[in-house]
């Protein structure tokens, strides 16, 4: 396992900055940003009031400039400074306000003064600016000038998508999201990762199956993304995984599809759990990203959750805290990206062989066994004849991994091995 | 949950005196004063020898008076002071004794020396007579006379039956026995719950369910009741309790049908366990009332028992120390009342729904959801949301409680609301 | 459970001697003496260079003489004094070394000085000597003198099958192995308790089953046999078990079939833990005897092993430390055979019941009961009104005992009883 999260750190550190929201420039940047990684990236949008489900797309959101100018006329909350001063959404607004009068528009955090929440008003218009709690009790009785030059207006909401064929018509689904402004663990670890994760499988050779990779908003993009390919998206994934919060290096934690049982979860969970024993397992009733909707009633896909810190239990999570340097790492982003990899190649190796004899092969013959018989190697080449006993035509390579106790991974060789000489076959 | 348990207890003291046994004046006396509380109450009865499977109705038996005249002349063991006195279907008998003679044919506790015992015979002919232990040792050497002025006689075995129709013809079935002398919990707080039970069924507007109610001698009464009813039983019961030892106030208790997994199984222990999470938990192998035939092989009615201290598990349990003063009591009776209440209401309201549209409803837009996105508003709502999710024309109402870890009658306005709000329908 | 220890301790004493390999007249004087003892016993063959599945019947081996003659002139390492100084299947060999290049001929235990190893040369062409390591270290420099007489010839490998026909055609099958030389748990106590259980087997009358036994060479042996049996086995084994390490007294063990779900799997623990709940329960991962054959992916036989000290879990395994007086006792024997033999009761004992009557039966009137109600005589008759309770057509006895929490031999007097007396029937 290779060092790649130096690369991946360097790239998120690139697409960082853009104002991303539900629609927008800093969308559209942050994808154009990814195509120049993934060249057959294609960027698509759905137009602002069409309707997907129980939902309509929303307007485009453009921010000119915004902020505020205190009684000692200096410029505060200014966007161009963070774009985490200026509430998500934020309708068009100017005028003058006394501080009291202005309060009600102002968002911080008291028992984290040094940082400006991220705060959005999607579905209501409203405007406001968000601060360090530090600075929000400086600030002096006075007359503010407040300048919100926003507008909404029918336009686009974006999104990327790329298919890569493989053998089999049958797909893994990854899905991102690029909604969230400037902030690290969650969002901008998940479209880096996924990034490179997409340019791997391109790399790869003989994939066996099909991969399906959107880079979406959240909630509002996925609804869309299946209401524009719901027949196909059933038809054809039958393994997948939501990539968010996949950059820091404080744990590893899984989140399940919502009954739990499928093999997205069955694969998460068994490489989680030989990358790192003591990784975190939530449950459906924690869940909080787009597999809310990947999972819902009637949509039902086999879509899991690996992460790193989970969103909502770590402390920076939704503040200008959540940074690329002190939470977000390149080891971090490297574990991340290695947990999930190595999740898509045990789904590619999850093969079912059947033992092509009767009674135990003989291995000695073939030079796979020692020749001597002595109590002192009772135990050696175990895997490999455990892993032939259960060669029954009904466990995959994962179910054998799970019974017989080690990492998928240890199967790879063996079970080329054992191919290669005749003694076991792919059902 | 209004504070029903003075009432019932009222009750219950008015019945308590009543000399009840298998047969005879006392059940019949009992089976009236329910009437003057359930008015279309059905007093029935089968026949003194009536074969049923392998019993046969016994004979009815009367007590006129039974006592003892000691040496020195006091009346002992007065049936009239205290019917445990007289061992259950004695047979007549007058004779004088001597007191080593007369100890065979006497009954009490040593190591709780103030209870009267409560003992029967009910299968054997024989006399005898309970009393204190205390009162035993002070017997004085001397002849004793005996009175025990009986009758066993061709007659009736009564019960009560009271059928409640609802919308399906299919049934809850509540069964409590009416056969046991002046004792409180084990045995009048049975038919006294039971008694108010049926007036709030019989009051509840939109009764889902038809409702089975009976009041019948243990055993012999259940097993007769069967042998009449069995094809419309196991046709019609779904769901149903037994109800005994329903009064104390010490503990909740729960003892399963035979294979502990019947929709009345699910349902007690939910409701125990959001009433006291300290529930006992009894298995099959801890049996003891009419459970013993409603879950008999090929009888298998989906029968279990809801209790606070159960048979046998009570010091006071089968003495004249069970009363209504220091073992049940109105707090006893009112917990036991809605423990069983809130059951039944879980099984009217155990629907399964399922969400009318894919992804998650957009619940802002009907008011069901904050507008403003907000870390701190992260966790609310939540009982909603998690719902939805598993509202997939699988899970019924009590599968989602258990699911999401609520108290099922959490559920009950949400479902409405959803309902109404045109986001669910039932399936 | 009468005491029988002592008389198979005296027949594992008799055979303990012999030259015991894969082939050969060990072998052969092996079978011969369990005719002694079972005279119907078959001694068959299959011949050298006969191929079965992947492997081929190995040559008959020979020894007439092995030893060596020390720089000093000292006869050492003889193989006349104790069979275990011969590597096994040691190629013929005469020659003259000096210490230091005899050295990778010879086999030590550094850290158990005293022991001699067993040590086996199967399927590569060796020959060595093994000796104690206090032997080892005391030899002095200068030339060593090697005569190993051997002769590996086409011939046969032996076995010995016996088939007792019982009312059933269904089997089950005991297997047992006789290829080690003189070591005691591992293995003289496999086909010493194995001779004694087929004895109490023939002399039991109705038997249910029938029964196929079988004293084969270890793994070549089995799977021999497999390959000329693979149809009958499948058909009518429907339990069985491997016996081997059945004779020290220093605890038992439970060694699975591969999916760990058969009847023999069942049986074995019910029983094993109602004899020693302190059982060691293995895992079909630390498998090494037969059972690799029998429960192998295509021949899935339902084959469990009962054990005492199990092999390669015991200090004396595999060396000459496995003796029978210090390792394999009278006792050890005993307490094997009972576990095996109460297995096997247990298995002819399995039926289903159905209760004839609906509700329970009337079990005073057959004075099966208590006649006087008691609460002293709460808990007494349980285990037959128990038993009874789940006699449902579908609970086999074992499924009845495991439930009710009793050892299943404490229901056959009670079932019995009950079918006498027209309370259940079989199924």
């Amino acid at each position: 396992m290779s060092f790649i999260g130096q690369e991946i750190h360097n790239f998120a550190t690139e697409i960082f900055p853009f104002n991303r929201s539900l629609t927008g420039e800093g969308v559209r940047d942050t994808l154009l940003k990814i195509q120049t990684q993934i060249t057959d990236l294609k960027i698509d949008h759905y137009p602002s009031g069409k309707e997907v489900f129980d939902w309509v797309v929303p307007k485009e959101w453009k921010v000119s400039e915004a902020f505020i100018i205190s009684p000692e006329g200096k410029k505060i909350c200014n966007f161009s400074d963070n774009n985490l001063h200026l509430v998500g959404y934020s309708v068009p607004y100017r005028g003058k306000l006394s501080l009291n009068d202005l309060q009600p528009y102002l968002y911080s955090i008291p028992d984290q003064p040094d940082a400006i929440p991220y705060i959005t008003s999607y579905y209501e218009p409203r405007w406001g600016f968000c601060l360090t709690h530090n600075q929000r009790v400086e600030l002096s009785d006075g007359v503010y000038e407040i300048v919100v030059d926003t507008s909404l207006f029918d336009g686009v909401m974006n999104f990327g998508e790329l298919l890569i064929p493989g053998k089999s018509e049958k797909e893994i689904f990854l899905s991102t999201y690029i909604c969230h402004p400037s902030m690290a663990n969650n969002e901008i670890s998940g479209p880096s990762v996924t990034t490179f994760l997409s340019k791997w499988i391109k790399s790869k050779k003989n994939r066996e199956y099909s991969y399906r990779i959107i880079f979406i908003p959240e909630t509002i993009g996925s609804i869309s993304y299946i209401a524009h390919n719901l027949k196909t998206l059933k038809e054809k994934v039958f393994a997948g995984f939501n990539i968010t919060c996949i950059g820091d290096d404080r744990c590893y934690s899984f989140l399940p599809s919502r009954d739990g049982n499928t093999i997205s979860d069955v694969v998460a969970k068994h490489i989680l759990k030989h990358t790192d024993k003591e990784f975190l397992q939530y449950s459906w009733l924690d869940r909080g990203s787009d597999e809310r909707q990947y999972c819902s009633p009637g949509v039902d896909l086999p879509i899991s959750s690996i992460m790193r810190s989970k969103y909502g239990e770590y402390p920076e999570y939704h503040t200008s805290l959540d940074n690329l340097i002190s939470v977000v790492t390149p080891e971090g982003l490297n574990g991340g990206y290695w947990a999930i990899r190595n999740s898509i190649e045990a789904l590619e190796n999850n093969s079912i062989y059947k033992v092509k004899m009767f009674c135990e092969p003989q291995l000695g013959k073939r030079g796979l066994y020692p020749t001597l018989s002595n109590k002192r190697d009772y135990k050696t080449t175990r895997t490999l004849t455990n892993f032939i006993s259960y060669c029954n035509s009904k466990n995959t390579l994962i179910d054998i991994a799970e019974i017989i106790g080690v990492p998928v991974w240890e199967l790879y060789d063996i079970s080329k091995n054992l191919e290669v000489n005749g003694i076991i076959e792919k059902c």
